[in-house]
């Protein structure tokens, strides 16, 4: 399946639009949008731009996508006020796949700018808005030409499924009776396909350039880990009913598996480290119920305050993958049912997607081509290529530390430096 | 009429659609591509950029509009390879009004930017397209940021209507039975229109940066001239038929007026040198017959040979102007007569549209900011003017020459060494 031809959120503005369906995603910006606000006026205050041109990466179609720009705007607007400097142009790229509802975001964009520049006061630059369609696992822009670049649970969409998931039977994503092999290839993929955005975000950016960025992943370095696999194990349920009745063919979702990979925070560290081209100023983890409204009153709202509800999210984001696979006579009943089973579980379970933001990703200057032929692995590479290689299992993995100076607090008779920074060196 | 929210070409790929009604643009872009591929290989030879900016104004979105920057890129590439230079990285913006139909362009990217890279072969650098939305009377790119700017068939649309043109009684567009009024009107909003486009422009470009216009104009400087005037007045004809008939308001036809001016050479250049921040390098007009197809052969294209065909490239670019306007359910009708009548006038007499290009508008440095109190107007200047104040009528305006050199080819007895530079001086 080309992913790139086929992924896009439901377009438009109808009962299954994205649009009408994005207050997960608008929920996890307005509990991240702190981290981008501080990561952007920390790029304003260090190099005082001219022009500052921002990318949203995945902006989708609806009231999310014009959101975090707009405050990212008003947060530079209010620092340059602050600091008594002329405003800087505003340049804002909008980017999604090539099937994104860019019409929809086009025509809300005069009265958005009009509102826009009534908020920012007569002293504000222009804001230039720019659509940009393409993958992110490839080139959007030329070299040098960003100074910030935000992306929110877009990242953990692969550019496509692995190969090698041909035996992950009655399951359409990594679960708990994948076998190994299926974790691999998922596995990989993601050090394919985020190696690959890092290194293009970093020609992309300029040198000092800042990038913010927030999508599902898992607290567990165990990537069967139900906060990960859960909601698409029971949306595998739904579709194993049906085909149990008769409704669909069995090797059809067999065949079918998510582009997506749910990454751990020391599976995401790892890439950004091993690519060498940003460094990073924090990793956070945070979660958010699967049915929003868990626990607050709403009256107001016209979205269901229940597991249709999510099922409705999921559909939002995954109608199209699933129509190109299934077709589209089966869709409703799909996620009617799937709807269900959300609900009977969520009123039974903590349900939770987890957030990974890392923040303030600076793209460095490269300082020299010399390099220690010397490797520190985490844990989980460690375990990793162990169980890649079959031929061992593991019976535990422990971490302990030595000081560098290994005399310290001990009395040390013989040596006669040593017990010091020139005994380490 | 808010004409930025109103303009769009028939969007999709219907029968009525612009991406199927636009050869007649097609046609004019190939007539003056090569002025533009000139214009695009001096801006790479005079500044060999590593990466070129290029901006197409009034897109539209069908064949033409990748037609173009494609153009330019294969002859920057040709060039290159000539020259022995690496690649430069290419950044393209499509830029219209916010209703066009950007989707329809973006899904057909994938597959154009594939071709392109084949065409192109391996040593090309990356073709990056983004979507610019918004009306190009202000302000879309950051300053000093683009190379080269194209536009084809847009400037003469208006930013709005002209105000004070209510008693354009019967008419739809300057005609030879307007009032004064009426033309003053159009050519002012033509000229402030045109000066905020350059202005604009000129913030936007490089210094050294070209850009290459081609507009609808006409060679008189008679703004009633049947040149540029007719193929509305045979619009009129079909409306005020369908008035006389009770099928359309009287009042309606009254009100109504296209938001187009087609300029003279001199108008144009006029503009051009007011504002100062351009020089030009040539001018050129041509024409291309209303028919497409007069005096061609041809049988492997569906498009209607005749009357209707051209009415259906009117439809295409002007159909949600006079939805808004009249409403659609006498579209069809009006689109029938209006056919009908074109049919009969171009097997009569010789209809043609005039195209004005304007090339290689260089972006001055300023040098300085010293200037001389002196003005020299052109003829048209002088004569608007004095049909403004509307207290003289005008018998005849000539144009003569005097030498620099006064006695030149004189013999001169008494000074002594005037009859040189130092004289004129």
């Amino acid at each position: 399946m080309e992913v790139v031809q086929v992924l896009c959120m439901n377009g438009g503005t109808g009962e299954t639009s994205y649009a009408n369906n994005s207050l997960l995603q608008q929920k996890v910006i307005s509990m991240t949008i702190p981290i981008a606000e501080e990561a952007i006026a920390n790029l304003y205050c260090n190099t005082l731009p001219r022009s500052i041109a921002i990318a949203d990466l995945g902006c989708s179609s609806g009231p999310n996508t014009l959101f975090v720009v707009s405050e990212l705007i008003k947060e530079v607007d209010k620092l340059r006020q602050k600091l008594g400097h002329d405003s800087p142009e505003y340049q804002v790229f909008l980017n999604d796949l090539p099937g994104n509802d860019f019409n929809t975001i086009f025509k809300s964009l005069p009265s958005f700018q009009k509102e826009m520049s009534c908020q920012l006061g007569p002293g504000a630059g222009p804001c230039l808005f720019s659509g940009t369609p393409g993958s992110f696992y490839g080139r959007l822009f030329p070299s040098n030409c960003l100074h910030f670049i935000h992306s929110s649970y877009s990242l953990h969409w692969l550019s496509q499924v692995p190969e090698g998931v041909d035996n992950n039977k009655g399951n359409i994503y990594m679960a708990s009776t994948s076998p190994p092999c299926v974790f691999k290839a998922y596995y990989e993929q993601f050090q394919r396909d985020f190696s690959i955005f890092l290194k293009c975000r970093a020609e992309e950016l300029v040198a000092g350039g800042r990038m913010v960025l927030t999508l599902l992943g898992r607290r567990s370095e165990d990537p069967s880990s139900k906060e990960c696999c859960y909601i698409y194990e029971l949306m595998a349920m739904a579709l194993n009913d049906m085909v149990s009745e008769g409704l669909i063919e069995e090797d059809k979702v067999d065949s079918f598996n998510i582009p997506n990979y749910t990454p751990s925070p020391s599976e995401l560290k790892f890439e950004v480290l091993k690519g060498g081209d940003f460094s990073i100023d924090r990793l956070e983890v945070s979660e958010v119920n699967w049915n929003i409204y868990d626990g607050e009153f709403n009256t107001s709202n016209g979205f269901s305050n229940d597991g249709y509800g999510v099922a409705k999210y999921i559909r939002a984001v995954a109608e199209p993958l699933l129509v190109t696979h299934f077709g589209d006579a089966i869709i409703d009943e799909v996620f009617h049912r799937y709807g269900k089973i959300i609900d009977d579980r969520i009123s039974k379970e903590k349900t939770q997607f987890i957030n990974l933001t890392i923040s303030r990703l600076v793209k460095d200057d490269k300082i020299d081509s010399f390099n220690i032929p010397h490797y520190t692995p985490f844990s989980s590479e460690l375990k990793f290529e162990v169980l890649k290689g079959g031929d061992f299992s593991i019976d535990r993995i422990e971490i302990s530390e030595v000081n560098w100076k290994i005399y310290d607090g001990e009395f040390n008779l013989f040596i006669g430096f040593s017990n010091d920074g020139y005994g380490v060196a």
